[in-house]
This record gives C-alpha cells, structure tokens and sequence, in this order.
C-alpha cells in the first residue's frame, strides 16, 4: 500500500480523463475501531487523522503517534519503524499536527500499555507536515485557554474541547430534527433576509447593496435618512441614493427570528419549526451574547399555552437524553475538564418533571426570599426577571428546571395573547440551572381587534403586519410556539462559560473572522 | 366535548395563575385517520384544519366540508349536522379557509361514497370565521396559478402545490441530515456574516449598522468609498464616516458559500456538512435565481475527486430514495398536476449508475452532435458549459445523471486542485434530467505553494486568504467536497418550472416580502 497505488495508470486515456483511486472509502474512523476494541486485532486497516503528539524512541527507529480524527474524543496510538517509512523522516512524522494517512495491522500491545489496541503501521500514504514547527499555534506542550483559540477559529477544532463541542452540537442538531419529525411537525426555512421586524424593538442589522453600487460607480454614497419616510430622499437631488435603488427597492434586514413566518405556515399545515440562524446588532461584549446564533423555533396550531409548556418539557428532556445516549464520551470529557456536575444535570433534566409556576407566584417567592439572598436588581411585580432571578428560582428554590408563565404584559411582546385578567399574557419561560432561561414562548394572539390594537399601541407601522393580520382575518386558530437558543442548550449541556466557544465562527461587536 | 371543557375552572387560583387544558395533545393529524382509513371507524376523534371546500345540504339542516391539516394530501371529509351545532351558522363554516377544530366520531360513509371514512361531527370546538369570503385570496372557485400565489406568501401554504412542496423539503432536509450522520460526518454550522468572499468575485450583500447608527444620530449617511482603503475615509473629515464604526470594524458580507469554513472543520475533524442559507446579489429576474437559497456543502478529508463522485451519486440516489419512500402521495399529486414524468424520474436516477465522463470528452460529443442539435452557444474546448449543453447531455445523450470532470481551470475557481497536464482542475458537476446542473464540487488544492500562487494570480487579497493557507501549512490533507441546492433538488423532484415556488419565502430583485 504505497503512495503509487493511488494513482492507477490509464495511459489510454488523455490526461485530462485521469482520475485517482477513491481513498476516503477505504478508511476507517477511529471511533470505529475503539468501539470494537481488540475485537479488530490482526485486522488491516487505512487511518487518516492529525498527530496530537508524538515522540520518537528506540534510538530514532521507532515512532509513536497519538492521532486524533475527529470521530470520537479518543485517539489511536499509531507505531512506525522507520525500516518500513522512507519519507518523511520520523521526528517530522512525529510533530504535533502532522497529517497522516496509513495503512496498517491493528493489534493489542504488547506488555504493560494503556492503549487497548494500536495501529502497526506499515505503510504512509500520505503525510502532511507542519512547515514551522515552532510557529504552529496548537503546540501540544502547553493547556491553551479557550479565549486564546478564539484567535484561531480556523484551527480550534483541532483542540479537544471544542472538538467535542462540535460533535454535541452535531448531535443536538440531528435530534431537534428527529424531535420534530417524530410528532410529524414539518421543517420550514423561514427568510434570513427580511422587510420585517418581529420583535418591532429589535436591534437589526441591515442588507444592503448601495455600498457596492456606489463602489462600482467610483462615487462616494450619500444618503438622506429619514425614518419611515424613504420618499422623502431623491436619487437626482444632490447626488444623494434612496433605499429605492437598494437590491429589495427598501430597507431589508436580517431576521431577528423566524416566528412570524413559521405562523404562516402553522396556520396552513398545523406543526411545523423553522430551525436557522438569527442576528442581533446588539453592542454587547458579554459571554452570553452573540450577534449571530442559530436558533429552533416550533409553531404549533391549536395548541395553547399549556400544549408548548407540555412540548418544550418533552424537547429539552429529549435533547438532554439524546446527549446521555449518544455523546457519553464528550459528556465525561467536559465533566472531568470544565464542569463536575454537567453528566448529574443532564441526567436531572431528563428525569425530572419541570416546576410550573406563575410570574406572580414566582415574584411572591423571590420577594420572600429577599431575607437570605440579595438580588442586585429588587424584585416586585412588573420588572422582567433577570438572570440571577431566574437561576436562583431554578438552582435553589425548586432545584430542576421551572417553567414560569403569564407574564405582566408590560415586558412581553404585542404578539403575545392577552389573559383575561387584560395585566398578563399567555407567556412562558422554561428556566434551567446553569445559564437561567433557555426557552421562551407563548400563545399567539388569534384575536383579530385585539391583536390589531396592541400593534397600534406598541407604536409599530401596520403595513408590515397586515400579512400577520391576514391570518387572523382567514380563518384564525388558537395557536403557540417556543424559541431554544442552541447556543444556550449547548453552554447548559457542556458547562462551558463563553458562549463564544460553543459555536464555530462567533460573531460579535468588531469580530466577524473567517 | 363543548368549548367549555377548555377552561377548566380553578377558583382557588388568582387570575394569573389561570391555565386552559392542553388542546394540542388530543388532536389527530388527519394523515393518520386516513392511512388507519376504516380501521378506525367507531373511534371518537378530535380534528383541528382549514375548510377547502364545503357545501350544505338537506335544506341548510347539514354541512359537508373537506378539511386539510396539512398533515398529508388529502383532505378528511366532515359532516356537521345544524342540530349538533350552535354557533357558527352552517353557511359559515362550509366557507373556505374557516378554521375548525371539532370532536366527532369516525364513520364509514352510508351509500356510494368516493371517501373510504368521515368524521361525523359532535361538536364546533373552536372556529375561525373567514372575515369577508369575497376578499379570501385563496377561493375555492378558480384554480389559482402559482405566480399569482406568490403575492400571497403568508396564504399559499394553504395551496396543495406549496403545501406539498413544503412536506418534500422538510423531508430532504430530514433525508440529508440523516444520510450525513450514518456517514460519520458532522453538521458544522459556517457562519452567515463573513468578511471573507469564498469565490473571489460574488456579487455579495453587505450587512452593516451604519444606516440604523445615522438615523439614530438624526443624520446624512456621507461614506467616501474606496475599495481596500477603508483608511482613507475618516470619521471626522466633512462629517463622512467609514466602516471603522460599522458593527464589525470593517466590511462584512453575507456569505456566497460555507465551503472555506467547512474545510477548516473537515481539516480537523474529517467529514463535515454544512447546510444552511447562501446569498448570491445578483440582479437576476430568471426562473432559476434566487437571492437568498438553502445549500449543503460536504467537506471531507482525505477524499479525492474520485471519492465525492461516489459520495455524490449516493446521496442524490439517497435523496430520490427517500422521496419515494416516504412523499408518495405527494409526489402522485405532482405527477398528475405538474408533471407527467417526475416519478419515473425518481425511479430513474435512483436507481441507475451514473455515467462519468470528462469535461474533454463530454465537449467532444457536444461538438460531435453539432449536426443534429443547434445550441446557442457553440461548444468548444474552454466554454463554461450552459444548461442547454448539460441538458443535452444527461436527457438526450445519456438519458441518465452524468458526472462530467476535469474542467478547464480558466472557468473554475482558485480553491480547486490543479491536475498535472496543468490545464484542468479537478472538478466535477452532477448533471440531471429536467435541471441540468445539481451538484458541483472539486478536489481542493492542498498544496500550499500552488495554492498561493494560483490566489496571487486571480488578484485576491492574500491577507483575506491567511486562515486557509494555513490549513495547508500545518498538517495539509488532500480533501474534497461540493455543494448541492436544496432548491435545484425540489425542482427536480417536483417538476416544477419557477424556483421562487420551492422556497417559502422567496427573495429577489425588489422582494423580501414579510
């Protein structure tokens, strides 16, 4: 198995119909043979993946290479007598990030050795080096920080945690599908691009093509603003654009959430969630804020406030035992490295019925707690709970997860149905311990006047919500749904503290690498 | 089961802590009913939907309505007896697009009936009146043509087509997530705001806070532009500002592709997925152009052309598969009403070997069938090949999916591996019956000096370019992959002509609507 077994000879053909031996067929993931241990000794196997350390022994004869292929947290020990490799020579073989690809025997080692079953290579395909040793920025001789690798988000993978990171966000991803498709709700790509503001308060960044037109035309862009009054600017006058010669012909931005457009679509074919990426232009720079996260956003017909309480419990114990039962291995690696009890709070969630309790109930409680905890924001009926409220509830009074509900209309969204009570709305948060709210939902208001009037008093232009007023002027339907950050799930599940870490490319205020 | 028994009484609570019983749990999607058919006869059911069609009998003492859930296809028949129900008056309800949710028991129709079972109602749960029937978008009374639809985007997935159209492509998005993970790949979610341009000249939109910062400020947006001398505008200098204040310090970009991105992952962790929205700014009004799609782009290490060709041809086959598996019915649907031979075309690509052929050779029988068929652009050695040309190709020539390779590099991208005859790169597009091309991918180039050359000499900015050379510094694998349109895919399946009606929310030129 050398390297010219990779290029089979086709001389008949012309060289531009020359095509390679496949190679990725024939390789075997790591994850692969450690699961069936031993049970593969003797067999010969191809295995491709980067050196995570090496050292090379025997007076120069011999190499041992600890090699990670990103299947699974564990690496295979690979050993290389330099009889059997003529090129590249061992110490280069042996350099933290190398590359290799090998073909060999699998066998148990011999003597006294942790590894259950190692790699005798016998052949190297291909090798790729590490051109300056000394300049590689995941050198296995020191524990890098997370915050330092956030600088090389292009090579972090490489490193172990975020490595497991991204499996369980993998894993996360396939069983949010597997949730939903099970209660037969169907996946629907709402817009990334958008001429409308769900929230109507949000922070939104904006899409726009004038900065390229005018780049193209070599001419500075000069653009009156006026709100809500885009008439008001002229192409002509003064060498000034208007949004009218933008791409959409008007303002457009990107979706701060896909709700009301999964509605639409709930209001046609009952279940359906809308699973994506959503923005916010929010001048934050704290761990728990990004200006890009993907988010998983269920909308349900006939379904009321009770129902998504009912399915957001199921969701988040499904995720949490899905991640017990596939990602055991990741689990233990976090536990041992970042956060001792996250394996205990995954099994909590998944085993335990979730607190309901009121947004007045649950105020009653904080205020009653104000003797032996102090909150840096005071609590009283109206504030929007904060963080620490909220991990208090959960971590101390009720500790396992809590789902508070109708909250005071004041704080919520105009959206959300009005109780009969006219101070609350059919609101709900489902709070965890560890990072507070990691779900927020309601009932929708299916009340045309009502809805219609607080639009109106929420001061928000009522063309862009005339389609959202369609749907309640067209056979309207009591109907819910629920946001989960994935971002959140994530920090919850691993125990990690900067939200930063637990998507692949962050973006925040002056970041937006790669 | 009247509308009371949704609001339980709890007295004892104050108004706040007020919950309704679930409504949701108890509902039956009626593609259940319908697949039991008489099986369940006899069983008290409770159905929630949208009243395509209804009509009342009897004189006016009873109502027929044809229901859809959006569940399946087809719709579930209700009789509602005037006796039965209160409130609203029969007329109402058999109005379309009314919204009910009822209680009833299942029944085999007396006499001759095209309906194998029905729902005798019990009771009106709930109903959502259509406000004025005359001004519905979507009356029962003509048959509405798709490009009419499209003014109504919050509506026409109440239209049969765009409902079956959303059930197929959750179910690839289902089917693709699936084949990925048996595969051992990750699903890496790349990031959509980007300072980097994956294909070196997009037509890219520029995402910015600038506009919003200037409203706020109560001022003209003056931006001196100067390509790649962001420094030369001057926050201070006659009141113009530069992308220094912009939300990320500098021009971001929505991204054309994930593919960069991806590789960096793949480079570590070896097969990964991306699958995700992409933007292309294009002022394209075509029937195949769309503003904003939905990609999936596998990337994977140690891979050569060769092995995405198989990896290719797996997953479309994977893909039609899984279609015929399970959206039979709604593939019988568009068969009957779009197009006459999509099934077979299913039946056809998924289970025929695809024929592979260079791009050397597939010109030569372009050229060759010059006599026979006159194509508007004349075929020669270095053409980008047109729809026409792969057409042609995969229906005539070979009347079945073809894998043409080795493109000319003066026509393919930077990123893509040099072959040795130097003239071709090795590349590859999936062609198909009906879309021509469906997937493109490539080897990409892993050898650090050709790489940097081949960035130099298509004038790139070599600093935008740092992060993936150094994928090539450190541990270079070869590695392929290719992306495929999730809409490219739902045009060929269904056989629908306009890519705007396999997107919910379709966007291009001057229309981002909701």
């Amino acid at each position: 198995m050398a390297a010219s077994t990779m290029a089979a000879p086709t001389a008949e053909l012309p060289a531009a119909d020359h095509l390679e031996t496949p190679m990725a067929t024939s390789r075997t993931p790591i994850r692969a043979i450690l699961a069936a241990t031993d049970a593969l000794a003797g067999e010969r196997v191809v295995v491709g993946g980067w050196v995570r350390a090496g050292r090379v022994q025997c007076g120069g004869t011999m190499a041992f290479l600890t090699v990670n292929d990103g299947s699974c947290h564990a690496s295979l020990q690979l050993v290389v007598e330099a009889a059997w490799v003529a090129h590249p020579p061992l110490a280069r073989l042996a350099t933290t990030g190398t590359s290799v690809l090998v073909s060999g025997v699998l066998r148990v080692p011999p003597g006294k050795s942790k590894e259950r079953i190692e790699l005798g290579v016998e052949a190297v395909i291909e090798a790729g080096e590490v051109d300056d040793p000394a300049a590689y920025p995941l050198p296995k001789t020191r524990q890098l920080k997370l915050d330092h690798l956030r600088d090389f988000l292009h090579l972090r993978p490489r490193n172990d945690t975020i490595a497991a990171v991204a499996r369980m966000r993998s894993e996360l991803t396939f069983a949010t599908h597997s949730f939903f498709r099970e209660l037969g709700f169907l996946c629907v790509h709402t817009p990334i691009i958008t001429t409308n503001d769900c929230e109507g308060a949000g922070e939104m960044f904006q899409v726009t093509t004038l900065f390229s037109q005018a780049q193209k035309a070599d001419r500075e862009l000069k653009l009156k603003l006026a709100a809500h009054h885009e008439h008001d600017a002229d192409d002509d006058e003064e060498g000034t654009v208007s949004f009218e010669s933008d791409f959409f012909r008007r303002q457009a931005f990107l979706t701060v959430s896909g709700q009301l457009q999964a509605e639409a679509y709930a209001c046609a074919l009952s279940g359906v969630y809308t699973f994506g990426p959503t923005f916010r232009a929010e001048n934050s720079h704290t761990s728990r804020h990004l200006a890009e996260f993907w988010m998983v956003e269920p909308e349900i017909a006939f379904a009321n406030l009770q129902d998504i309480m009912n399915y957001a419990e199921s969701y988040v114990q499904y995720l949490c035992k899905w991640l017990l039962e596939h990602c055991m291995e990741d689990m233990e690696f976090m536990a041992k490295t970042h956060d001792k009890s996250a394996i205990e709070r995954l099994e909590l969630v998944s085993s335990t019925p979730f607190e309901r309790v009121s947004y007045t109930k649950a105020v009653e409680i904080l205020m009653g707690s104000a003797g032996s905890k102090k909150f840096q924001t005071k609590v009283e009926w109206g504030i929007d709970l904060a963080s620490e409220h909220e991990r208090y509830l959960t971590e101390v009074i009720f500790k396992k997860p809590v789902i508070v509900y109708n909250y005071p209309r004041g704080i919520k969204a105009f959206y959300m149905r009005l109780n009969d009570d006219q101070k609350t709305v059919a609101a709900m948060d489902v709070l965890v311990p560890k990072v507070g709210e990691l779900i927020g939902g309601s009932q929708r208001e299916e009340r045309f006047d009502i809805l219609k009037q607080r639009i109106l008093d929420a001061g928000l232009p009522m063309e862009s919500y005339e389609f959202y007023l369609d749907l309640r002027r067209y056979g309207s339907v009591k109907h819910s749904g629920f946001g989960l950050g994935l971002e959140r799930m994530l920090l919850f599940a691993t125990g990690l503290d900067n939200i930063r870490d637990v998507i692949p490319f962050p973006r925040y205020p002056g970041k937006a690498d790669l």
